[in-house]
């Protein structure tokens, strides 16, 4: 068994209004950042977690993304795992 | 002038209580997940912006999370530039 470490990126499907990416848009411009285009928020979560090989931790990633970590419908996820502390 | 993707992911600093992620980590304990032993939630965020070079993009990023995108007294961030399309 090894620890392994989860990078999981949640973000809303280009599709879906993002009203804190606006938010966070409209107060860039207000501090004079003027180049910026587009702002689009999501969620970063790091899982650590056991397993014996790095596919199985990918593979128990993606099933706790599916049930939980994100919501499928207007949402998509990134996996990135690498050896865990 | 060209167009950069700013992908800065904004992290809680690892003394900070996080009960976000305490509620995750419940939450996947609760489907059966128990080969978990810690989750941490943060933001990941997209930022489209113009920029002569990347190094400017990469500066001025770095501007927007020390002014807004991060809270710096409790949050770490790390900035990904790449070609934005």
């Amino acid at each position: 068994m090894s620890r392994w470490h989860g990078k999981v990126t949640v973000t809303l499907k280009p599709s879906v209004n993002d009203p804190q990416g606006l938010a966070v848009y409209e107060g860039l411009k207000t501090l004079g950042f003027e180049e910026v285009t587009s702002v689009r928020v999501g969620k970063h979560i790091d899982v650590i977690l056991d397993s014996p090989t790095e596919e199985d931790a990918r593979r128990r990633l993606a099933e706790m993304c599916e049930s939980l970590l994100a919501n499928t419908i207007i949402e998509t996820y990134k996996i990135e795992v690498s050896k865990g502390e």
